[in-house]
């Protein structure tokens, strides 16, 4: 008789490919892009590789040093106090070579260890959970330099890369979905975080979902047509954030409306590519202006568009499945104190590893936060 | 055949006996008194006395004089620019007086009009939506006084009332419910607000609920436990806010916590009575404590409690039901626009008017708001 | 031989008729004009006729309750705790007619003890301390009531006087000093404050002093010259001012630069009459721009100008005079612990009461404070 | 005959000695150190090379390019818009190898334009000043990776030197200085800074001028009677300031009061050294504890104290002297727009190139600064 997907894992991805894949990452970089932190959501670089190593050695090899751990834990309260989170750009040590050498000498540790087969089905299953872990701050490596560079006035390159030709237009068209009682969550025995558990039934009304997500055209059409400076488009709380921010456009967007920063520098924007750098405010503007709502996350999740162009907001707030259980100990932290305050996202972009983009995956982050690839997929209730 | 409750509402309940209402909520006070605005999120009794007023001027009278129309407009964009909310206790002008005499004046027009049988059955709609709007603002009136009389050392009375006996302890004890689809939101002829509606269907998995709300003496034992030094306990947020405030107790308990501060001033807690004054962190860190969760708003609504203690906070952020339409023009903004980042609660306390409990009524703050009369009551999964 | 102004200080002004004077100031007004707070920097009405009235309790009759002495502690560190100060407006109670009998009793016992002829000298000086003291409250009743009104849309009116006729134009020139060691500070018999002492020697070069403080004619073709958008008139400190706080016009000043708000209401501005309500930062600048400089204290005091129509900024920043001792115990916090960060103003304005006017008077500010009757006169060096 | 010195400035020194200096400080650095910012008061030190040779293009040169105009400029408003300040710490690009780069080809096209003989005296002052600026930031680039390195829990060691051997014990002795008319500011042909001069005439009361700075045990005696607890001894402002930002002991020292962070690491202090790393309100209050006071700038030019060991606040504003002109066009900006709300030092400190150390040197900070080498010495009246 098969064991239930919790207790027996599938093997792990390969340990080594995940480092290395990190590691890549940082090929474009000079020693100065590691260390600077340009606002308190994201973090350096070399924050990044150092933290995703202390996670492995804090829950697997259990040897963390004491000064390190301090520096490179993110958020477990139950493994104790913390450099403080706004302060991680002024670390110019450890330097870069240090944290790569503490990085080499964690995977080899953790190499030899899963070679040796000595480990409990559970600790291979804190391994898997490590790798996830190290792939999303795969995709917060990019989004974090995209924004550190967006600060400098020189607006450097991270990595040259030959324009796409245009997109072809692509008619948006609605598909219609019946709702009734449906099954959310992850099911099956490959990986997923704890916050897509447990599996469970919700009530859908009929409803209507986008063939694809807002293109940049049509959000550049929001703008002319006053969408920043009208409030009645806004939730309150997003109207309050517009007027307080300056907000006038996404994201990275030049002030001409054609141009927008990127990781290749500046480049012309696309008009039939998805739009993206959208807080959940602008998204849920828009869908207000283009007579429509968002999705919520089940009903996104019952559509199950494909992934992996933009990150699209959720109407929902980020809360627990009815039943979920945090594990124990500090990792139990992972996911579910967060919930609350944030919104849901679902899908995955470009900046995304393979393995997030899946149905069930739920990506959150606060409703003003821009910084990731977040855009929109317009839904509507059955006439 | 019956007409639609939306198109033929009940006749409006006494246009007198609210306004009147309304002042004698005022009896107590010194002139002084209606004029200061504690912090930002509570308003001058005064300035509830002017806005409850103006609303019927706008939107039903349509004759509001320009200046009046600016200071006491609270929130509709519609309606034009508005007096910052922040300023409101400077506003020493119009005197308590001048109020009093512009709300008689209102009031008088308001019964000549009812009394002539001119308004339409949409601007009788508006009326009575007017008179339940003046409930909501005489709960704000005294949780606004509380605050206001909590800031000054010397603790003046509202209002001297004898201390009731102490309560019989009553066990807590859980009661299940099958869950399944179940009909959630208002139905019926009566009133309700649009954030009631539209009667919609929802999934629920078993659950069980308390027989009754924490009491003050279980609150206590969290305190004693160290609840409020144990970020274990506390959503990410919860944790943050408790450290940046300096949190150590609900609102207006003493140092003792054998005391708080009530509108008749300092009185001995009553062990067996609902704990109140929480902010949804609180409520949820004190059942996460507890082995125990909140109840989610359709939970609630399923089981229907009575209401008339505290208001309880639900898991629930605020979002529009499957469906939801706000009215046009400037009424539209009255719920919708606030639907994000705040967390349902409901019930009602002893401050609310008889007519805002009922199994569907919404309730809404921020996840940090503590000067309402909020406290909790247990949930759980079913074994 | 004469006692020295020190040990044998001149009889005290009547005590009745300083009590009285500060009464009559609120006599236009509404109960509910007492309590508010406008800004940390400023206090109410109700908190000034306290204030003034506990310092005769706590420093002659040394009986002060202990709910009032931590009300109505300015910021005497000696005396205890104190209610923070941007609370102040807070204070619905006590209301105004019991502060009205408080301050009615502690006049009456102050009253009887003088005529008991029981007080040593030193409390005698105390007590003229105090009416110099309550006269300076008298000025901060008036400007704290101008910046509350101001606040008010309804631009309420305090009281209602014919306006002015047109002054004349006075030529602007100045008057040529020789400089040299001059002498500087008090002397005499009358009462003066601490930081008037010791009277001591300066040096001045030779220098220049205009003949009048600069008018609002002149100061308008300050603005229209563009002076508050070119940093090249200001200091560092000023400039950044001026860009936080979207300074473009004087204090109290309408947009059309001809009217300007006063306690009479909005009032046309004369262009002959001195230019008011401007911080250190502008006067500096004006002077910049003019091609002149703001006076020294010691040139100011040297030159005797008139006083009494507007406190003239200097450049002095306001320091204690060589050899001051201030004085023993909580009274000592009376002025030196202020001597920093503020500069000094000579002169007095038409709010001033007539026993504060006098060459060796220093008044001090923020160089940001705009709230007083500020503005200032030319001076230069000797060609 | 001889010029004036304002004409005809001596020789500029080394060009290349001073150039060379500012880099033999990078030696220990890593390349991760060079563009941290660890708050809005200090610079990266990559910034200060790279402003250090702007000032030679922008002034000298007059060909500077636009892009690294605006990020290099510090605070010069008549050249233009300037990166924001506290962003300096984003500049990742340009990197190190570029600024040095950029260093280079400055110093060789101004040595060939130096060894031309092509440049006016009006350059060839400016570039005096662009020498003597560049070494101002030479201790700027030690105090601000002092501060740096303090803010990393791995307290990094700039650079290893010997421990210095225990100092003996110096008595603390004060000389009577009689006052009068003095003279003050800078006299003769060598370089000054505008704000020494001109040279005018000051009048002195006696005074008394301590032999030596206060050390850091009889700063820790005043710790240890609770200096930092009792408001007697401070300025208000000080007082706020030790209370909002939780002051203890001098910036740097450790818990225990033995020892205090250097750029040599962790380091025992030595009771007999000078205390360093003092707000204007710690040296002020210390002086009051002692019965002392700090001495005016005056006092402190005329006694000709030896300097070099630490920078020592005065009790003198900065201000400008009688007759004070700064130069035309952008230059002007160099001092003249700082003069308020800073206080004056005397002295210089071991950071500071000798050059820098003269008796007319005014050196000025604000006056809760404290990541300068500042320290007191001790002023008295005379009895």
């Amino acid at each position: 008789m098969p064991a239930s997907p919790r207790t027996m894992p599938a093997p792990p991805p390969s340990f080594g490919d995940v480092r290395a894949a990190t590691e890549a990452l940082c090929t474009p970089l000079e020693i100065e892009d590691y260390s600077a932190q340009s606002m308190a959501d994201a973090s350096p670089t070399k924050w990044h590789l150092a933290h995703t190593s202390w996670f492995f050695e804090e829950f697997v090899l259990r040897q963390a040093t004491p000064a390190w751990r301090f520096l490179f834990n993110s958020y477990y309260e139950a493994v104790g106090p913390r450099h403080e989170r706004p302060q991680r750009g002024l670390l110019t040590r450890p330097t870069v070579a240090e944290v790569m050498a503490y990085r080499h000498s964690i995977t080899a540790r953790m190499e030899a260890l899963l070679a040796s087969g000595r480990l409990s089905a559970l600790e291979l299953k804190i391994v898997t959970l490590g790798l996830h872990h190290e792939q999303q701050h795969q995709e917060l490596i990019l989004t974090d330099l995209l924004h550190l560079f967006s600060c400098n006035p020189l607006l450097p390159v991270y990595r040259e890369t030959p324009p796409a030709g245009p997109r072809p237009s692509t008619p948006l068209t609605f598909q219609a979905f019946p709702g009734g009682v449906v099954e959310i969550g992850h099911t099956g025995e490959s990986f997923c975080f704890d916050n897509e558990l447990p599996r469970h039934r919700v009530y859908l009304q009929p409803f209507r979902l986008a063939s694809r997500s807002v293109s940049n055209g049509e959000f550049r059409e929001f703008i002319r047509a006053g969408g920043y400076t009208q409030p009645a488009h806004w939730l309150s709380d997003g109207w309050n954030t517009v007027q307080h921010e300056g907000w006038h456009r996404p994201l990275y967007w030049r002030e001409s409306l054609q141009e927008a920063f990127t990781l290749a520098g500046v480049r012309e924007l696309d008009e039939h590519a998805p739009v993206a750098h959208l807080s959940f405010y602008e998204a849920d503007a828009f869908a207000r202006w283009a007579g429509a709502r968002l999705p919520t996350e089940f009903e996104w999740e019952t559509a199950r568009p494909p992934g992996g162009e933009v990150w699209e907001w959720t109407s929902s707030a980020y809360a627990p499945y009815p039943g979920f259980r945090p594990a124990g100990g500090a990792l139990g932290e992972y996911n579910g104190k967060f919930m609350a305050n944030q919104f849901v996202l679902r899908g995955g972009s470009a900046f995304t590893p393979a393995g997030h983009i899946r149905p069930t995956y739920r990506n959150f982050f606060y409703p003003a936060a821009r910084w990731q690839v977040s855009g929109l997929r317009l839904a509507g209730d059955q006439a």
